[in-house]
Order: C-alpha cells, then structure tokens, then sequence
C-alpha cells in the first residue's frame, strides 16, 4: 500500500460511513416524523443490518489495516488526515471492544425503546418503560465497561459527549450555578409575576408552518439544504453530509412560544452544521465537534438572541403579521412573556434561567443509576422529589415527570450536562463577539449576517477538527472557560426584567 | 456448507437486501416529498456509495459459491426457495453482465436525471433534458445488450417489466385496442358531452389530505402500515418489506378528482403489496410479480371499483361532507363526471376509455428510440404528431408533451405497456371474481371486504412466487388472456353513459 493509496482508501472509507450515516438517520427522522404507526419492527429490522454492516465496515481488517498503515505515517499527513484518522481510530478501538452480537442486539433495543417510550409516555406509564430503561442503562454500564475497564462508568459517557468532562466538573459547575441561580429565582418569586397572555390564543398549525420557514430564514439558515418538519419531541440531523440537513418543531395550537424557540434552537443547531468548511464534506469532522458546543450554539441563538429585548422588537411586527390577535399586546408585553420566569416541569418549555436546574436534576439521577445508588424502578419518586426540592413545583404524573424525554429511550445517558454547559459556552461567546460585532445592534434590524460571519469564521466552518477544548482556547484566546460570563449575563438581564436591585 | 447453512444464507442474504432496498426507498421517497431543493447531490453520493455496496453483496463470491451450491441441492429445496433462488441467480448473473463502474455511474445518472427532469418540466425546456435522456437510452441499449446479447434491446426490457412480453405480443394487443376503441371514441365525440363542472372548485389542501386518508381506509389499507405523502408525479413504494408502505398524491386545488383517483390508483399497488403472505417479508418474494399485474390491481381499484356507478353513488355523500359545496349536484352528475371521455394531453390525468392511447404513443415512441428509427432530439416532435393522429389534441408544450411524466427518468423504458395490459388483466379479473363475489352490490355499500378477498387469495398473497404467466393460469383456471373481456367492459360501460345503440 502506498501514501496515496492509503489516503484514497481514508477518503473511500469515510464516504462509506457518510452513506450508512445518512441511510439511518433518514430512517429514523422518517420513523419520528411521518411513518405510519405500525411499521417500527421494519425499521428496527433494516437498522440491525445497516448496523451490523457498519460494525463490519469499521472494525474490519482492511479498515485496521489502512488506519494502522496511516497512523504510522501521521508526520506525512495533513492536519485533517490526521485528525480524521485519529477520530476512526479511537471509535474502531472502542467498538471492537464491544462484541459484535451486543452491538447490534443494542441498536435493536433502542429502536423498540423508542416506540416503546411513545406510548408510555403517551399513557403515562412508566411500568410499561422500566425494563426498557434497565437494559438500557445496564447497557450503557457494560459498553463503557468495556471500552474503558479503568474508569468510572459515568465519567466514560461524560467524556463522550464532552471530551473532558466528568462528575467531578459537572459537580463544581452545577454547584456554582445552583449556589448563584437558586436566591435569584427565589427573589424573582417574590416579585409580581410578569404575564405571557401574549403567547396564548389561537395559532392554526399552517401560519404556525409558515412562520417557523419565516424564523429559519431569519436567523440565516439555507433553506435549499434545510429541510423542515414536525414530530414530537424537536431535534435536527444531518443526513450523511452538512449539505443536507432537517430540523423538527412541535405545533402547540394553544402556545406561539413553544414551537417559536423550538425553531431558533434547533436552527441554531443547524446553523452550526451546515456551515462546516465544505472539504470537510464526506469526512468524520464534518458537523459539530461535541454536544456541549452544539447545545452552545442551539441556545445561544434561542436565548441570548432571540430572547434578547432587540430581537424582540424586530420580531414582533412580524408574529403580528402572521397572527394578527398579538396585534393587540406591545413589544414589550412580548419580551417579557418569552422570558418569563416560572419555575416548572418541561424542561423544553422551561424558561432561560430555570432551566439548568431541570438540567441538574437529571444529571443527579444519572449519576446514582450508573453508580448502582439507585435502582431504574425507583426515578420516578427520586425525579419527583427533586423537581419539589429544586422548582418547588409537584409532578402530577410521569407523563409530565421522568418520561418527559426522549434521550434515555434513545441510549443517551450523559447527554444532558452538556446543555447547562452549552449554554454557559455561549454568554462567553458573547463577550468575545461584542468586541468585534454590534450583536445588539444587528438584533435590533434582525440582521444575522456578521453574527453567523463570526461564528462560522471562529467556530462552525472548524466541524470537528478540534477537540472542544482546544476549540474553546482558540475563541476565548488562551482563556480558560469561565461559567462566571453566564451567571453575570443572567443576573443582568433577570434583574432588570423584574425590577431586582 | 452444509444445506442448513445454505438455507440460513439465502434467507440472511435477502434480509440484507431489503434493508438496503428500504434505505435507498426512502432516500428516493424522500427526495421527492419533502427534501429541500438543494440536496440531490447528497443524495446522489449516498445513493452511488449504497448501490456499490449492493453490487458487491449480489455478485460477490460468497454470494455466488452460495447460489450455486442451492442451486444445485434444488430438489432439496421448498417452492419458495427454489423461487428465491432462481430470481436471485437470474438478477446476479444479469448484473454480474454490467461492469460495476457502469452501474454505479447509472445510478448516480439517474439521480442527476430525476433533479433536471423537473426543472426542465417546470421550465418546458427539452433541451435542457434532451442530453441525458440521451445518455439513458444509450446506457439501457447497452445494459440489454450486456444481458441479453441475443435479444432485441427494446424486447428485452419488455420482458423485464412483464415477463413473457415482447415488441409482437404488445403490436398485436394494441392493434386490437385500436380497432376497436378508436370508432368508440370518435363516436362519443359526436354525442353531447356530459358535464364534469361537479369535479371544479376550491378544494383546500388540508380538506383533500384528509379525504385521501378516508379513501385509504374505505378501499381497505392498513394505516397502520400504508402512509401518505405528497408529491408531484403519485407513485407507491415499499420499504424493504410489505410491512412499510407509503402511496403518495398530489393536490390541484381546483379539481376534485386528481387526486381522488390517484389516491385509490396508488391504493390499489399498496393494497396489493402490503397483502404479501406474512412468510414472504424480508425475502425476493414479497411484493407484487410484474408491472403488469402490478397495474392491474391499481387500476382494477381505481377504475373498475372507483368509478363504477356503483362506488360513485356510494362515495357521492362522503364527499360532500369533506366539499360541501359538491352537495349541489346529484349522484349521476358526479358518475357522469369521473367518467366523462375527453380527448385530453396528460396520461394521468386521462379518462379510463382513451388511457390506452396514451400508452400506446409512449410505446410507439420507446420501440422507435430504441430501434434507432428515432433520435431523442426528435421525440417532442414525434410525440405532437401521435397526440395529433390518435387523440385529435394539440401538444401546446413539452411541459404538457413529452416532459409529463417521470418514467424516463427514473430509467424505466418498456414499462409504459404494462398499464395498459393491467387494465385489461383486471377486466378478465372482473368476470372471474364476479362468479363468487356480488362486486356490484359490494360497492352500493362501500363494502371491500369480499373483493379484498378473493384478490388477496388470488393474487395478492402470493407475491412474487409465480410468475406473471403462471399467476394468470390459475387465476383463469388454464384460460389464456384474452383482452376481449376489457374491450367489452368499456364498450358496454360507456355506451350506456352516452346512450349509443
């Protein structure tokens, strides 16, 4: 095999995994969005193939072969090569470790948990989930085992969706926000409630559709490779390439702010994505780098953007265009209502500030299942304790509590950390982008253009050639990540909105 | 290898293929529903990479030492392995015929020729599509002549389309129809033409989307297996198994009954695929056997059943509660209308009586490309002239001519006569299923229950495990087809809608 032999075969074997990626992924999107009900052992079926030719493809001796074989040249490499076989490697390694017939009676598993999740939550009934969610979690323990005897279980999956993190920082970072948020939410209960009559009424699914293509547009999306549509629990991927990508939103009649953010999160999702540079197409660092930085991005156009006073003003003339019956309410009216603070128990309906804690709670309970302290059967009287012990507020049912979500069903344990940091990432976004952009200038004509200029220049167009850490450096200049830039930001505006000394 | 393991292959060895037949389903599905505008190209690359792997998995040698072994122990066999066994072997050696470069690079023409198709339709710009039509025609010549080397090319895809069909069989079936049917039509043209002005209105979307799915459900679908998409030429497709169906429509806000018999049309494929005998999912036997039978059971649901007297007087009040504005007409109005013959430009579109003619232009076209006796470059002309010989009509664009349909395309050239033979297969159907079934007093109720049946014991269940011709002698009991019992249904149906003698 020679040099160039070697890197055909690299770039070969990363189109393969882009055409699986974006088979399956098309697979289950079709699955959450428009398949009928009952074809869910199809899917199941076909995704157990693709899996375990995938599982083949990568873990195969020609595979090992060309990796070991590039590995040893990586001083010949580009820095993308490099990295790209740096990636391959360490998830062939981690794969291998896992046997084969497990993986794949995994990726079965999840397919059944997913429908299965549906309709517990849909009756909520969480008997009917539990022995789902054991194995799921017992999986988790056993996959992470094997990939890394050494460490602890949770820290292993940590680690996987933010290389770096573990309890130990997760804990530190949770503490700081809990010692800071917690008075400050205490006080604003003592204020007088701001109202959000503004985002109640009549809001037909179709105008509904309209303006969430309105919202896409707005806030910079290319709508010829982001495609759009609904299911019941909003989230975007990307099919195989970042040239073609799909958000997902979930029409409340009843609720214009629901659907609304859902639509700038995910956006901010896709935003992401679909600016990675376009050689890294076709390449496993293509898209974003980590889940922290992702949900940084998704929330830092939902919140610090589009919760901002400036967006509001542009934005409401618009709303009002599309659903007259707003008309009678002010710009201000609307900006306080989306940043209501009301202590709840949705998480994707929790307001900024609120929302670390719903976050908090989940890791708690991640962390006691996979150290063994607490058993499957016993999260809902746990999920229900804290949500009284941290919002103060009673879970009527699981419906409502810990079958809220839709991670768990889909084998995300370790996931959810990485939204509370995510967010924390973006208000020091902000301070690093304002010496630069006029954000709240810009906001306030709703125009996104040197916004998303200084993201893609800084952050999107690198997809995952960097680590997040070393991404991080490179934005904040050397400094370290501060969570000190998100408390301020938040104090700022919270105490301004309710009138806090 | 011993038999055990053998037989274990072949049946891992087609689960394999229809989970790729599923992914590249649904990427196409996709596609044409609801992909944005801008990401053919993904899918091209996708679908290039998965069709290279399929190639590989057909024509490998494990694959082939497979066949062969079963092949050889076929005595040993059940009938549907041995039917399994010899689809299997035919598709490799005809693929195994074709370099693999060739093929991938087909497919990804394919891709490309479905994007420019469309802009050229919607611009009415031949020329535009002219170069890779070209480039299809060339590559299906040559792909029948890697295959079937001794056989004329056009006869050749005849018969893959419908086994046993050649340039002859389809001569003299359309020479009978044209005797026939043509005094027929020019007579109806002298009568007084009955009124469709109860098909012409303002039908919301949202009004004809639920319609479709209470047409669904009346003709007998499973909704819990067949959804429902949108698009702009209808057609119906399986993912990888008689499990997942979708059947696809398309809405013209000004007329009722495009889409309505669409919808019953593509019903009528999905009726006859999703009734497959259990044991046949995930192996080459599930599904409809041939185009032809295929179209029959389509148009069998669509026109015998859907625009009998019967059905309409049945469905009349239906329809009025989705269109009120419909009430103002009577049952005959609506009869008269969905069955009103009209010299017309769309095949699609076209009433039961001059469909053939239709088809019969697209034949004559396709025999005459493919016998070089006709450039591509001259097809828009050569199709205005047969618009003008056998229908009377003028072609006013290609948009309206020759770029109508998507058949081309997608590469399906001989495939075109096969709609016509449906339609005659379902008329001898007819004569059969009536020695048990009361059809007629059956539909009065909107009952599909008995007719359902008798297609499901006698067609739909079994697949693919006979061949077309075979299929047709059981279910004539040894009779050969006769197209005379079509000839008859129309005459005797039509006739007494214009009240000739």
């Amino acid at each position: 095999m020679t040099l160039e032999e070697a890197r055909a075969g690299l770039k070969k074997l990363q189109a393969k995994l882009s055409a699986y990626n974006h088979a399956t992924a098309l697979i289950f999107y079709d699955g959450v969005t428009t398949a009928p009900k009952g074809v869910a052992e199809n899917r199941a079926q076909t995704l157990s193939v693709l899996s375990e030719e995938m599982y083949l493809l990568t873990t195969g001796k020609e595979t090992v072969e060309l990796l070991t074989f590039l590995d040893e040249k990586k001083e010949e490499l580009t820095e993308k090569e490099k990295r790209q076989v740096e990636i391959l490697f360490k998830s062939i390694k981690d794969t291998q470790k896992i046997p084969m017939d497990e993986y794949v009676e995994y990726q079965r598993l999840l397919v059944e948990a997913d429908d299965v999740w549906h309709t517990a939550k849909e009756e909520s009934n969480f008997a009917l989930f539990e022995p789902i969610l054991e194995k799921i979690f017992e999986t988790q323990k056993k996959f992470a085992a094997y990939t890394d005897p050494e460490k602890d279980s949770y820290d292993h999956w940590l680690n996987e969706y933010e290389d770096g993190l573990n309890k130990e920082i997760c804990d530190r970072f949770f503490g700081t926000l809990r010692e800071r948020l917690v008075p400050l939410i205490k006080k604003i209960g003592e204020k007088e409630q701001v109202s959000n009559d503004c985002l109640k009424g009549d809001f037909p699914f179709d105008k509904q559709e309209e303006f969430s293509y309105f919202l896409m547009k707005t806030i910079g999306l290319d709508l010829n490779k982001v495609g759009f549509g609904t299911t019941e629990h909003p989230f975007t991927i990307s099919f195989g390439s970042h040239n073609d990508e799909r958000i997902t939103t979930h029409f409340h009649k009843e609720d214009l702010s629901y659907s609304m953010f859902s639509v700038i999160h995910e956006g901010g999702h896709a935003l992401y994505d679909t600016h990675s540079a376009p050689d890294l197409a076709y390449t496993v660092l293509d898209g974003g780098v980590s889940m922290g930085i992702h949900e940084s991005q998704s929330r830092f156009v939902e919140n610090i953007l589009g919760r901002s006073r400036e967006f509001a003003y542009y934005i409401f003339p618009e709303v009002v265009k599309y659903f007259p019956e707003v008309g009678k309410y002010t710009e201000e009216d609307f900006y306080k209502a989306i940043n209501r603070v009301e202590p709840s128990l949705i998480r994707t309906e929790a307001d900024e500030l609120t929302y670390s804690l719903h976050v908090m709670i989940r890791y708690e309970i991640e962390k006691k299942v996979m150290a063994g302290e607490l058993k499957v059967h016993d999260i809902p009287s746990e999920w229900n304790r804290l949500y009284k012990e941290y919002l103060g507020v009673d879970v009527p049912d699981d419906k409502r509590g810990c079958l809220q979500d839709s991670h768990w069903s889909g084998g995300s344990v370790g996931y959810f950390p990485s939204y509370a940091l995510g967010s924390a990432y973006g208000a020091q976004f902000l301070s690093k982008m304002m010496e630069t952009v006029d954000v709240y200038g810009d906001l306030k004509k709703g125009d996104f253009t040197n916004i998303n200029k200084w993201n893609e220049e800084h952050i999107w167009k690198y997809g995952s050639l960097y680590k997040p850490g070393k991404l991080l450096s490179m934005v904040f200049e050397g400094k370290e990540f501060d969570p000190e830039f998100y408390i301020e930001y938040l104090e700022k505006k919270y105490k301004a909105i309710y009138g806090i000394e």
